[in-house]
């Protein structure tokens, strides 16, 4: 089980995120690329950063609005996503090639990731900008109860199919997310964190916010860096793995 | 002789140029690459009508602004200059090789261009990204009568140059770009035009404003695809070239 | 009946309408905010134009997005909305204001007018902007059948209404403007945008898409200055007007 | 004497500065307009902290450089310089006439604020844009030895001058601030902060860099909220100008 960040979100002079701190604990950086945050200097220091420590290297691309910080769905047309794409994860590429780094995967990034999830149209958009790109690039998406029409998708694009899963989140019975608005959406107690997380390494159920047993298909877990509490849960996490090997 | 054209500079609902009329006309396209013009859906039209006209892609990297077009200076440090010029080639390239397409060289846009010709930091900067992109990648830059030093930096960063002249311009003595602000500094009369890329293309003197012969090595021309007239100015070259053979 | 028209529309290097043909023939500029087109210096040349043929200056607000020329619906908080319609009207009517003239009208632009028309909170975010705002400020907003909902709320924020109807567009019988996606949704030929003006400055009913008799409220008509057949229509409604007196 | 302070350069997700901390212990608040930090609702919520402390509202206009947080100097036209700031005035008037609040003066942020002291074509262009506005607005400028030459040009267009000093930064002798890129420019023993922010209070003379003894003129004193530090030196500041009187 990967654990994956979003991460390289701070711009120009504004500060986000403890990158320096998060990146040794994990697998997966998603590296935001200019378009909710993430300047040039930042993406070249950001990508210098999980060279040194190994991190496999993937594109967060966004809707271009720096002012939301992608977090504003945006009503755009097909090439519109499919071109913005490209862009973004062209424009990581280089970065990383200027310094012997390649990307692995995409992670859409914010409203264009929600949006993937429930709009074919945005799905597909993003699909053929990957297979038509030279790299080989699989794509992060969100694990639900069912992911067939996804895996489906992907292989008809012949695109790697990364799961992710929230170690930090409650589900429905129905394998969503429960909604942040809802009490009780975000865990904050370490114990239930590393929990959660260690049902999806060892492949086994986890409890929805119903009660009931839910099995969800992770390939990697999403963690975050935001504050010290966040990175504290991960380096739980991190030193659960690690016992479990 | 080759000729070049700034393209690919509209954005979003703004149009730009006549490119349709004189991407035929050309052998060399410096593509907007997003920071002074052309959106990522422009980028992928314009490469694609390039391809489709079998013209070399060019990138034509800005200063971040759109609302000046790329023509204001800004002082920037050398890294902000350095990654800007990494994140707009690698962008471009994405969308050309999406299409099947790759970046042959790269031109910098504007105040950025006028800057890297008087201003060894920032000429480094960029070639330093050029040197360490994936892609082999020349620099087109302005021929001047002497291009001692411009040729001594690419080759210490192992980057070709390409050399690039104009035909509707007057030229002083010393081989620089008469001021626009000055009388005479652009010919409009399409005889004189050609008569000057005649020269070019000949390796012969051209006349400086002072009526002085002036030899200047280039490699490209510049040409426009703004309106009409600068159109029918590149026919007239093409023309003329045509018959050179 | 008055004319209104979107206006100063351009941005830096990129020319957009006939604004110095369309000014003279309207009564109301309903002039970009810098959002969504018209940077500050086109907004200051926009203000001078229309008080040189004395119309009256409406604020045009958009969403944040030069690149989808504000046409892309964002999905965005209440607070969001309501300052974001400060700001822009803020900045254009200092702009009016440093040559003596005043704004009269707000009309949102593009996606933000029609989420305005379809979304409660959307509206009263905009009202409440218009409401604090130090200008008497009335609001343009479209037409329909029924229009109850509409003077009611702007009656509750204490602004005055403008309601628009479109001479060139077919309208359903439920009074709602026909999809430009439809056949026959936008009407080209002069004699039937001009029999449409004439039948809403009259207070007439106009025929909609099915045939029937449709009746709107206008106070003035949405014209455009975008090429020069929509000019014509624009000069043979004013032509019609005239006669009309 | 007064303190003045840099404020509301929060964007978006980004957040910058201690403003709740601070803005109890200020005079002037240089709030940021939108073109190097400042989007709408920051803007919004900043005039509402201001008014809360009774502090004055400035508006802090900059360069059109997000990415650049206005610190880099660009070749704008004199007509680019002075629509920009009625835009940015405008936006942040109309957000404060919103809460019954009013601007009371102008201060150039970074590049702007430094190409504006160096280059009189600049100062010009802000001088009259505030000489045009319908509110009544100062100009608050940096003081030299020799302030002359600035205040003759206020005066041509009629606009009152604020000098502002730096408690917190070493001068030359010539009355200049040395710059932070020199050894001991910036200070950082809040006894010497406070001690240099009494000499300017009392009209006395403060002590140069190289020792001699240097008389500026002062109305208002540049402060920081950026950190515990630089509002610990402000607190300083207020409890040693407490006792003064």
């Amino acid at each position: 089980m990967l654990l994956n960040c979003d991460i390289g979100e701070s711009y120009g002079a504004w500060s986000m995120g403890l990158d320096d701190q998060v990146m040794p604990l994990i697998d997966q950086a998603n590296i935001a690329c200019g378009f909710h945050a993430g300047d040039p200097r930042v993406m070249f220091n950001t990508v210098r950063l999980a060279l040194q420590h190994g991190v496999t290297l993937g594109a967060h691309p966004a809707y271009p609005d720096l002012q939301g910080f992608g977090r504003r769905s945006m009503v755009c047309a097909a090439d519109e996503i499919h071109t913005m794409v490209l862009y973004q994860v062209g424009a990581l590429a280089q970065i990383a090639a200027a310094q012997g780094g390649q990307l692995n995967y995409v992670k859409p990034h914010g409203a264009l990731y929600n949006d993937m999830m429930r709009d074919e149209v945005i799905l597909r958009a993003i699909l053929e900008a990957l297979a038509q790109s030279p790299q080989t690039l699989a794509l992060m998406a969100m694990t639900t109860a069912d992911n067939q029409r996804l895996k489906q998708l992907c292989a008809e694009y012949g695109v790697t199919l990364l799961l992710e899963a929230f170690a930090d989140r409650a589900y429905d019975s129905a394998g969503y997310l429960v909604s942040r608005s809802q009490t009780g959406a975000v865990y904050h107690d370490s114990s239930i964190i590393v929990q959660q997380a260690l049902a999806f390494a060892r492949g086994q159920s986890i409890q929805s916010i119903e009660g009931k047993a839910l099995h969800l298909e992770a390939d990697t877990l999403c963690v975050h860096g935001d504050n010290p509490e966040s990175v504290a849960a991960v380096w739980a996490i991190r030193d659960a793995f690690r016992k479990l090997v």
